[in-house]
């Protein structure tokens, strides 16, 4: 079958075997692939993963031994594969996770998945915007970790896809979200889903943004910049919480004295609830169509990962040939 | 009165007027005040407060119009001075905070408080065990933030007061605290105290802790290091805490993504309730005599200021004229 691999620093087309589906697999049949900041932040060395990149996906069950009313249907999937002996398969020690450590990922014509990982998406729901779901749970996640209540004063710094839904997510749980970022035209999709805008300027510094937006009870920091944590802190009021959507293979320089005077909380935050993120889905709560920056066939993969490493750039997807 | 200011890095011996007793205020004597790393941090440039410097205290009350019933009294002092139209005191904007920023200290015959700052101080308490009670409120802060249960590991980092107070103290709640420093005869303070303690030595990496100690549900970090939270991070479980005791004046270069791949918590924690620490000391839960390193006459507060800064001393204290 027809995929790419990630090695070092270059992206390969390859034709390898089809994967074996091993007990407890599923085989799907990949249909369309998003290219995510985690794609391109291991490409730049975050980890060191090499095989089969790819983890935002939606496909059809081809084979499924232990869930075999999947078949024919149309599935996403969670991307942490546990170890099986444990509980928890997002932290697990051990875990593989789908085009990111251990695992070949949806970069492909296939792949191979536990059948447990699988969630079929309702009929209603089009497989370009199937293809979110994954984005959108981990965007969610911040939800399930706190309470979230109706007069939160909530920030989401960064105006990427991920951006984008954490606030038009939380706008669903409070009325006072805001995003800030450096894209007007990406930021008027936040608004349309009821979410306030601010543009970040060139000169703008984190002390124009406090004097002018206030404190906040939640920041999230959704920059993929190292320096994005920076802007959260002093953006955040005492005893507030700083949700940290952003992974970089480069340190943050923090002033942690600020963190422990004002007891901030600073709350990592992943990967999320696939079943609550398909419910907004289909209820349509977030909207993710406009976040579709462009659809490549397959074929012109490095076409389409330098469109998605252009700065501002919406999600670039891949359509795969099945 | 004799005071000692802070000016720059200089630390100069003072001749100034016995404090005007605003509205509100009390005149306390000081008995006795303790040097802690927040004075020498602040000398070394963590702030650029100048003026008399001094927080942890205890002393007796000779002025105190709003409530007269203290008066002959001896106290402690919550430290943080609100600007009396917000309830929140602790991290009001306009705040004042003794000896440390925009209020002057103990480190002088007398000081000018707040009534409301006031506790006093049960009587069968010494005062040269008083003088802890506003550190020992910070380390007990964190089991006022998180829920701390019985069967949680709890490691802390650092073996100097603040560090042992924080493992005794958290001794109290859970049955699994550890303390890992640099001290053997400080981490035996804390051993007494019913707390398992591991000795770092000089080659010691945060892997050998991780490799011997496993990994703990909350971690504190109280080694006043910038590097301290970097041994905190990776010993902390999955969706664990880490509570931030250190404040310095450097940043900390932090691998944020560990904090998000593992959704950690990162929890500032800075002081705490008096009435608490109070409560610990008079039915002694946690014991502070072992941590007084030395007691000074305050005009040889050089020679103070110099054994405390030397590493590995435990708590140095100014015995006022008074």
């Amino acid at each position: 079958m027809k995929a790419i691999r990630f090695e070092g620093r270059r992206i390969l087309p390859v034709d390898i075997p089809v994967p074996d589906v091993k007990p407890g697999e599923a085989l799907v049949r990949v249909s369309m692939a998003g290219i995510c900041g985690t794609d391109i932040a291991i490409f730049n060395g975050y980890t060191h993963f090499e095989g089969v990149p790819g983890h935002e996906f939606a496909g059809v069950v081809e084979k499924c031994p232990d869930r075999p009313e999947l078949i024919g249907k149309k599935v996403v999937a969670d991307i942490n594969i546990g170890c099986g002996a444990c509980s928890d398969e997002r932290h697990c020690p051990k875990r593989r996770v789908l085009g990111i450590r251990g695992h070949n990922g949806a970069f492909a014509e296939y792949l191979a998945v536990p059948a447990i990982n699988l969630h079929p998406v309702p009929e209603r729901l089009e497989t370009r915007h199937a293809v979110f779901t994954e984005l959108l749970a981990a965007a969610l996640e911040i939800s399930q970790q706190i309470h979230i209540h109706y007069h939160d004063r909530i920030a989401v710094l960064g105006d990427g896809p991920l951006g984008i839904l954490v606030a038009a997510g939380l706008r669903q749980y409070s009325g006072g979200v805001v995003i800030a970022g450096r894209h007007p035209e990406k930021l008027a999709i936040a608004e349309k889903q009821g979410v306030k805008t601010f543009l970040l300027k060139k000169n703008t510094t984190p002390e124009d943004l406090l004097s002018q937006l206030g404190r906040f009870d939640i920041t999230v920091d959704a920059t993929g910049s190292p320096q994005g944590i920076n802007w959260c802190i002093p953006l955040t009021r005492p005893e507030g919480t700083v949700a940290v959507k952003t992974t970089t293979s480069e340190k943050s320089g923090i002033d942690l004295s600020a963190v422990v005077v004002n007891e901030l909380n600073l709350m990592g935050s992943r990967c999320g609830d696939m079943a609550l993120a398909l419910d907004f889905l289909e209820t349509q709560r977030v909207h993710v169509e406009p976040l579709i920056e462009a659809v490549y066939p397959f074929v012109e993969f490095e076409a389409a990962f330098s469109h998605a490493m252009k700065k501002g750039s919406r999600k670039v997807l891949l359509a795969m040939p099945g």
